[in-house]
């Protein structure tokens, strides 16, 4: 049980001691995230004070965000982001002695040199010219060209079964200011809730933007539920289809519950981040959530980045209907941020079938490349020393190690090696055994020839 | 003095009573924007309260954003923006029956269709994809690709004798994503000012974000000292080289009182709006305020979507050394919305002469554009109706008519005859009769030989 000293003679009247004792325990981590706080009675009757006491004490603490309450449940500790974002991430720069291209880098999901169709998208880019001339001068209208976004409710039909109606698409230069953008949208009193572990981005963007916001664990299903009841948030940021960088896909049974639990309240959102569902190696394509969606709760999101080029810049995301008539009456003064020279050259590109054509090339490819890593691993020394967790999708999979070396010293004896890795570790917020000892490779951007090295150099590391 | 009827029996406290009243007559206009209150004492005293109940309601109005207290000055009403800024601008569409077509548009300050230089901007794209090829395809710096940064710092340095530093400029996709930054950057504590009249998006973008902002009246000079330092703002957002739509251009001393203001405290910025400063057109160029900045106050923000096309998308803006530290820490793992194409086309097209040339043969066309339109008036029957209010700079002008018709009525008259107008008093806050009677002659897109048909049916709509 907490044990403070709290005394009439320290000039601060004891609710706010209590106040700041607990507040402290919660910055410095004594309080751990999600931890459960005695009831106000079990405390006031432990530290001798009244129940009114704690209760205006517990009351502050909710108020700032650092705990919340449950109704029949109790008060639980959340996650206290404000000190934690600054902590993503360290840098893991490669040892200044050698050249960046030496080494091989399975930390980057850029996309490799070849695989973007230059001579069709420069064709297009001339036909566009000629067609449009004039045009391409207009001012574009908020959401983008109605051509661009029939292009892309008719892909989401064919390639998804996705039922859209594209005048709820709204296009934007890239993911991170259509994010931006949905803040605005819903407005900032929301309490926003991201994955723990996760994409880094997206819990800084909320960051920056100052919303509050909280990290949500995961479990084998993805986003916990029981986390999730117990917070205060209301708008959940999640990638069902292929989580990064645990590589989860959401079952059925979880997506039911999270929308369940969405259509239980009006203010409940749930973004659907898809950024590389095009990416699924095997037959039973997963629906996205927004399709199993009765209650127009769900806001999906998905980007041409990972599809074509990180240079494009071009995203879009589909809302529901209510939720499009408030970005029209609330923010259609906003000119859409992406040219409308590409906006009428991507629509081609869709229309005129290249985009699938360049999805399954590409599919081909990256399945190739998994293959052909896996099949490297497997044959390796290092066979016996990992376990591969991967799930028939997207461009990147877990290696789980058998070694007793810390995921520092891992990254740092690659890195001598000439092998740039990142571990899962690396994406969490807070300390959590389980997550040690993954390491995240990324391999859309290595060369064939690159893999079997880079699974040598790792073989001998984890040997050492 | 303010009269209210308080009394115990109410049920709440006095203070709040008065609270509520004062904030009543705030937002229902019947306190104007920038009147004084009276003081607590006299107020105590007229209402028969203690002076700590009326300091207690101008507190918790103070804290609310109504009002704002100077030292040795006294109490403020500061424009209620979250009620005005819905109201801004009534759309006064074309009347059904006619084509969209027929109408001429003074409003709109799009480009004319043929000024895009079409086949040099396509040379250089193929240019651009020959020679950089996959460099196109890696994912583009935070801030943006030096060389377009370079450019541009060259670009400032020949056309207006700016001293830039391009580690210091920041590139996006058009100016609006720009504010929004600006706003991540410099913090949501800020209370920010904008100009009232003014270019309606600018107040549009920090509503959206739920910022505190404030509308500032302007006088002869610009942005109202007197106003400024007796409000609550310490960023403030202005054009001194051009207003719009008042085409006030900020004399020199207004200039270096901003400058004062901003120096004195080192919470406190100006951006400076830059829109439109290529097109002047006469010989004695006005400096960017920036570079008369020696505190490093001064965030400037210009934009290739006026000089090139508003199809581009390309905006940037310079920030001071203090605050590109501070994006390097905390915004820099936004991805640049600019497509690393464009960005490497317009460096070249910078860099290669033909953004200077471009400009040059613009100016010279709006120069007589201007020319002509202005001749077409002071030839018509208009012209001893008319005052015609410009300073040889911008794609604007201000026409003050002597009519007793009402603005709302001069733009049905016009409109019905086929002539689309915006008038000033559109662009402002609350109403200020010195602002009637002005149409905003937006001429940029206009062709020559619709300027005096145009200009001949106005003439008619006045004499009638």
């Amino acid at each position: 049980m907490l044990t403070y000293e709290l005394g009439k003679k320290r000039g601060r009247p004891l609710y706010e001691q209590l106040y700041i004792a607990v507040k402290n325990d919660i910055c410095q981590g004594k309080l751990q995230a999600w931890e459960k706080l005695p009831s106000k009675r079990d405390l006031a009757r432990h530290l001798s004070i009244s129940v009114a006491t704690v209760e205006n004490a517990y009351g502050l603490l909710i108020a700032e965000g650092y705990i919340s309450a449950k109704a029949k449940s109790g008060y639980y500790v959340i996650p206290h982001n404000h000190i934690q974002a600054q902590q993503t991430l360290p840098p893991s720069p490669p040892p200044p002695e050698k050249n960046k291209n030496d080494f091989l880098d399975l930390r980057s999901n850029s996309l490799s040199d070849n695989d973007f169709p230059f001579s069709v998208w420069s064709k297009l880019m001339r036909k566009t010219m000629t067609e449009y001339g004039k045009q391409l001068l207009q001012n574009t209208p908020a959401q983008g060209i109605a051509a661009l976004r029939q292009g892309i409710a008719a892909h989401l039909y064919q390639f998804r079964g996705m039922e859209v109606n594209y005048e709820n698409i709204v296009v934007g230069a890239g993911a991170e200011y259509l994010y931006n953008l949905l803040i605005q949208l819903l407005g900032r009193h929301h309490y926003f809730g991201v994955e723990n572990p996760g994409y880094p981005k997206i819990s800084q963007i909320y960051h920056a933007n100052d919303v509050a916001y909280a990290d949500l664990p995961l479990d084998d299903s993805g986003l916990s539920l029981w986390h999730l009841r117990r917070s205060p948030v209301d708008v959940i940021h999640i990638s069902p289809s292929h989580h990064y960088p645990t590589g989860i896909v959401m079952p059925f049974q979880r997506r039911q519950e999270l929308l369940t639990w969405a259509a239980e309240q009006a203010n409940r959102y749930i973004i659907e981040d898809d950024y590389d569902s095009e990416f699924r190696f095997c037959d039973n394509p997963i629906p996205a959530l927004i399709s199993s969606d009765q209650h127009e709760r769900v806001i999906y999101v998905n980007t041409f980045s990972k599809t074509i080029s990180p240079a494009m810049r071009i995203s879009y995301m589909i809302l529901p209907s209510h939720l499009s008539q408030t970005f029209k009456q609330k923010l259609a003064f906003y000119s859409c941020t992406v040219p409308s020279f590409d906006q009428y050259t991507l629509a081609k590109f869709i229309q005129e079938g290249y985009f699938e054509q360049h999805i399954n090339r590409m599919k081909n490819r990256y399945k190739n490349k998994r293959d052909k890593i896996i099949a490297a691993i497997e044959e390796s020394d290092l066979h016996n020393k990992v376990e591969i967790l991967e799930q028939n999708a997207g461009l990147h999979f877990l290696l789980r190690l058998d070694t007793k070396k810390s995921d520092q010293e891992l990254i740092r004896l690659a890195a001598e090696s000439g092998v740039l890795i990142s571990c899962l570790s690396q994406y969490v917020h807070g300390n959590e055994e389980k997550y040690a000892h993954h390491i995240v490779v990324n391999y859309s951007s290595l060369d064939f020839e690159q893999l079997r090295p880079a699974v040598a150099k790792l073989a001998a590391i984890i040997r050492a």
